[in-house]
């Protein structure tokens, strides 16, 4: 973990810190930044078999784990004098939201508006930042996208994705809750789980070369993506939860650099020393129409706010692999 | 109801339609206008509490009812080997949906995603046409606004429209279901529901005027809409699932011309003779941070595909004022 600038880390000292799905990727990244700041960390979770949520993700932490869904009523007490509410929790899989749209709905929009409601209640005055995503756009009409660039998800996960953002705008509109939202890009690094294949690319092609199994490429591999260090991330919500300029807003996070699919299976390969390799391989049918092509964000809006995406991909995936390396448990980890 | 052109009725003779909400406003002088073109008609309708839902809407015509909501099991069977699906039920209410987010994010999103579910299995190849509102568009940055206006709802009715809009757009999309969805302004004629204040502006003013009650108006009249009368919507529905162009697409569906509401709560005291009058008066607490302003719709889209507004406003509000006259049970029906 990057510290992040010296200015901005008192005010998270022994400051009540919510974080949802805390015990998932990004969450539990946010968690261990939390507390190296001295916060005083609540984590809420509702382990919901297959989406991220690892006990050992927060090992050896002292924060309070609370295992419940944020739309149960008892997270109004964990919730009441928060300063901060770091909303994460979420439904990830874009396959899994066709396969189930109650469910998506349900963990990425509605389950997010009886969270409002209790943050309403109980912490009217906590400075929330949600973790929504570049899904929201679809397919894009023009590169790069920056936030004005339309709204049309291709799938499930991006329709409830974008209704969670906007209840969380609106909650700000109309109640003057503190509220933030932050569309992420494909997100690697530490603690991710490796075992799915339907939660991105970057964790089955880390877990693929780990294991020298091969690599799998839909399609030519052309497509393009800007990848993001789960550091880097962390360093975008807690800017967002400290500068009053975020207060209503949405912004992109995205690194400036793009690669192609194929690029960074290369990369991955060569870093882990893997002797799976890679190879391309024919659309599946329940990924060819959700795919939404090449996508490259324009972060500038949140640049504006001093953040930048400060890890390069070469380093960051070494680090990465290094520390898969290291807890070798995360590639059988259910 | 004007009669749509002669070379679209065919389609609809003896085919097998689904309207659901059939029994509310919108959805009933659908169905009027499809009994009228020969057509077999499914009505499914929750007869949810103040929604509009009345069986005199319907009184008298040879149609199927069913009681249900669309997200129930049963409604399979009445969708089976249907024609044509016309997706209108919904909650209108903006106050309503922030007072209970849960129920509008069901009536509006997720029981949608489920009747998309059951289209998709008993009658993939159904035309389907969902209305939808110029709510998602929220406070409008620019005017006209056409489909390409960005998406910010500024309360939780709009968001939830948008994602059952959304919703019916992946579906077309992934599973090839011939989706159409039509972003609606405020719409006036006969068989509205009159009792509520929450339904919209158009029904307040009209019952006031029709009862010599004063009309409120919010603010200082200023605010502009753009009025369309149910006959132009059932004309651009009846379009909208006739053309193949129409095919995966959205539109907004208003009139060209807009009045300030006080131009036309004038008009309405004006056609009926009103001995209440108006009087402008400050904004309720729980309508001012959900009003969007004026608004000002550009429905070139549509236009293209043959649509106009037909209906002048004064005409309109006139044989609309004699309907409820006719019938005046509207003005005390729950």
């Amino acid at each position: 973990m990057s510290p992040a600038p010296a200015d901005r880390e008192p005010a998270f000292a022994s400051a009540k810190c919510v974080v949802t799905g805390g015990l998932g990727f990004i969450g539990s990244n946010l968690v261990h930044a939390l507390v190296v700041r001295g916060a005083n960390v609540h984590v809420i979770d509702a382990r919901i078999p297959e989406h991220g949520a690892n006990d050992a993700n927060l090992a050896g932490l002292d924060v309070a784990i609370h295992d419940a869904s944020i739309d149960d009523a008892d997270v109004a007490e964990v919730c009441a004098g928060a300063s901060y509410i770091f909303n994460v929790a979420g439904q990830v899989s874009h396959v899994a939201s066709m396969r189930d749209p109650q469910q998506d709905l349900r963990l990425n929009a509605t389950s997010h508006a009886t969270f409002l409601e209790t943050i309403r209640a109980v912490s009217p005055h906590a400075r929330v930042v949600h973790t929504s995503t570049r899904q929201v756009y679809g397919r894009p009409v023009r590169v790069p996208v920056d936030e004005s660039h339309p709204t049309h998800p291709v799938d499930v996960n991006g329709v409830a994705k974008l209704a969670g953002e906007q209840l969380h705008m609106v909650y700000g509109h109309v109640y003057g809750l503190a509220v933030t939202s932050l569309r992420l890009t494909n997100v690697y690094g530490p603690r991710q789980r490796l075992t799915s294949d339907e939660l991105g690319f970057l964790p089955v092609f880390i877990r693929r070369a780990l294991c020298d199994e091969v690599i799998e490429i839909f399609g030519d591999g052309s497509q393009r993506r800007d990848c993001l260090h789960v550091d880097d991330v962390v360093d975008a919500i807690l800017l967002a939860a400290c500068d009053d300029r975020a207060i209503g807003e949405i912004y992109n996070v995205g690194s400036p650099v793009d690669q192609s699919l194929r690029e960074i299976a290369e990369l991955i390969v060569e870093l882990s020393g893997s002797t799976g390799g890679l190879q391309l391989t024919s659309w599946p049918s329940d990924h060819v129409k959700i795919d939404v092509g090449s996508v490259h964000i324009d972060a500038s809006k949140i640049e504006a706010l001093g953040w930048r995406s400060r890890t390069d991909m070469r380093a960051g995936l070494g680090r990465t692999i290094d520390f898969y390396r290291e807890c070798p448990w995360y590639l059988s980890s259910t």
